[in-house]
């Protein structure tokens, strides 16, 4: 008897074990950890967050052991990964791995938090168990494919499977209780983009719906509820439904030996994606040619078509999310300000100075960058000083990315920034928070991370 | 501007009004909710179902307004909807819509029971409610067509919208609201007919989570969170992504004047509905004859090809379940105890006198029966007496369809059995219960049908 894709990362997320995952494996999930707690609560304030936190209080345990970042109260571990989850995706400043176009960590770390503060698990149980998330999860987003990736929103889609495994290796599930979540996770497996046609909420009720029907198919399995065992290849599976491409090879692709979470991006830059290139060119220029904004007479970015098909149209912002797309206001936060985050995209829109900067910032094609893309997304600026000197600098991968991730450093600048955005948290809590996260590999019972 | 299916849908939802119900819909209505109150005691002692009802204890309040029939607890209406959800399928005795395929009682009835116990809402609320659920649910069934139905469990699919739709009727959603109700439950749809390979327990988690997402996207709705306009019928809606023959045109086919609710099938005997034409046709031979058992020598049932695939394997029946696919099993039930309900089933399988029923019943194709199947189910069978006469009847549609719908008194017979199964009530309860439904339209506050 063969043994299928699913039985083999049903058995791979049972046993995976702490001992096994490479040191820097362990040190980036922890990054993405912290990264997420602070998208969570920058998300506090956004209306389909309070709407979904309202619904949880209506619904759910008045108390419980699991934490609700958003408004610091406490309920089951359901309720609690319910509205962190809504809340983790919604600033856009969550991580995303390029190959399957997921965003795991919103999916992982809200139900890995909740179910591990509700049975009091240690930090090494919640890291495990999100790797095992990550390595299925980013799996399945690659084996389901392009096709899949047009109709449905794979974050909603995978995200209920990369939950259940995480729940699942939380709740000690042996392969064959694994399988059985596996099969109520992906017979449970939605999310349509229909709703970006009305800039709908749905991408809040996504994650949310993802991280609840995580929970409920690995406690379900847990208790003995048994699934389908080839829920993602089978005939009438995830990917005879939902996929027309779909590639099972991916399934098990270097299992154990490749670890798709050291693949995944941060989002330094609190803009759209295809800004992200010159915008750290352009602070390497100033960085290495010791200039200051008022040193700038002129920019030119040099991008790909797709940075001028996105970011073209966009000449004077109206609002705050739109600011977020053109370039002159993202160059001149960064050569004002020094960054380009929530809290300058937020003062940004009124400061008539953005509007001096938008004037002084033209985009060009440039056959280097374009060919590039979107393998790499290199990233060119020349700027024209006061005084008359032409200066250009590239970086040959934005920030965020694998190879040029986030120090611990700037991901602590991340989070004290995110977390202050929405007012959810003061400055020495986010550093207890970051010392907590740094040091959770030592932590032996996971409780509350805010006081309530 | 043109207004949508899905507008129209949620419009007519929103604003369907009791005094717009022809009567005999809603005493119809009321017969299909004691038919699913009486599958889902029938349910009580299943496992998946008591999983279920262990994790919403897990999850969920401890108390609450809404009450879980098959233990007598209370909770919220969230989980007082999904475990009764989970056992009013499980037994296999709740209604059918033929043209869409989908049972809609299992996921209209628990969810419209709990929000109306909770919101303390009146009978007619809940009549007008339910009614509601089934126009727009048994719409987007047909709307979807037979390739979704090849890959996606309809009544878990569809059920989400159906239940979202009935809940939000309750909680007096304008259109607007409620057409982003329909956007969050249709992105929120889910449901793989995978697990029929594995006999996994997937069905009672379909019909749970079409419950409880309904519930979701109707409260969150009520609260301002948006949906996508057109989830049906949009080009990355829930027909683009999991349907390849969909009808727009059935979507709002005779609004309002059809009344698709009283086209849904009860089952009556508690077998494989192939068996059901045969059934009807013996129990109407012995009666017009005045047969008693024991005047039976043999009997042959006419049927139509597909009963002959899915019956004619089932010689010697090993389990429960098999036998309720062994017409001999089924016509021995009708001639020794009048009957062939889950309780005569359990009895049967280990009933010497059984295999001599299997041996004197044949099975042969009869062309007229073939030929007007699956539009019609007609029931013919021959018997030859003990004393050496030839009998034949026949009937054109078997009991519980739309044409030969159940009387009252044959569905109070059907609750009584149904409701003492599994010991889930006492005989006394059932016929208050039965009270109770009877005069629905009168009750101006639901309250919970059974003592703690």
């Amino acid at each position: 008897m063969t043994t299928s894709p699913s039985a083999v990362l049903a058995a791979f997320a049972s046993q995976l074990r702490y001992e096994d995952i490479p040191a820097p494996v362990l040190r980036r999930a922890e990054d993405l950890l912290l990264d997420t707690l602070a998208s969570i609560l920058a998300g506090a304030n956004a209306r389909p967050v309070q709407i979904m936190a309202g619904y949880a209080q209506a619904m759910g345990p008045a108390d419980g052991p699991a934490e609700i970042l958003v408004n610091r109260r406490r309920s089951s571990p359901l309720f609690a990964a319910m509205v962190n989850a809504a809340a983790a995706h919604v600033v856009e400043q969550d991580d995303v791995h390029n190959g399957s176009v997921f965003h795991p960590a919103a999916v992982i770390f809200p139900p890995a938090l909740a179910v591990s503060q509700a049975l009091g698990l240690s930090g090494r149980d919640l890291l495990t168990a999100a790797v095992a998330g990550y390595e299925v999860g980013i799996r399945v987003g690659e084996f389901l494919g392009r096709s899949h990736y047009k109709i449905f929103h794979t974050t909603a889609t995978v995200g209920t499977l990369a939950a259940a495994v995480t729940v699942g290796r939380l709740l000690g599930l042996d392969p064959e209780r694994m399988l059985n979540a596996l099969g109520s996770a992906g017979t449970q497996s939605a999310g349509l983009w229909e709703f970006l046609r009305d800039a709908a909420d749905s991408k809040q009720l996504h994650t949310a719906h993802a991280a609840a029907a995580g929970i409920t198919a690995a406690y379900l399995a847990r208790d003995g509820f048994t699934g389908a065992r080839q829920i993602l290849e089978g005939p009438q599976g995830l990917a005879a439904g939902m996929s027309r491409d779909a590639d099972p090879s991916r399934l098990t692709d270097r299992l154990g030996e490749r670890w798709a979470l050291a693949e995944t991006s941060f989002k330094y830059h609190a803009s759209c994606r295809h800004t992200h290139p010159a915008a750290d060119a352009l602070q390497a220029l100033m960085r290495d040619n010791q200039l200051g904004a008022g040193d700038i007479a002129s920019i030119e970015a040099l991008v790909h078509q797709g940075a001028l098909d996105v970011l073209g149209p966009v000449v004077n912002p109206a609002t705050v999310h739109q600011s977020k797309f053109s370039m002159g206001t993202v160059l001149g936060l960064i050569a004002l300000k020094g960054r380009a985050g929530l809290a300058e995209f937020d003062a940004a829109l009124d400061d008539p100075a953005m509007a001096t900067w938008r004037e002084r910032t033209t985009m060009t094609l440039d056959p280097e960058v374009d060919q590039a893309y979107p393998q790499r997304w290199i990233g060119k600026v020349k700027v024209r000083t006061a005084d008359g000197r032409e200066l250009s600098a590239r970086v040959d991968e934005p920030k965020g990315d694998p190879g040029n991730t986030l120090s611990r450093a700037e991901i602590e600048a991340k989070t004290l920034s995110l977390g202050q955005y929405a007012g959810a948290a003061r400055p020495e809590e986010l550093r207890e928070l970051i010392d907590t996260v740094w040091n959770l590999a030592e932590q032996s019972r996971l409780g509350p991370l805010l006081a309530a």
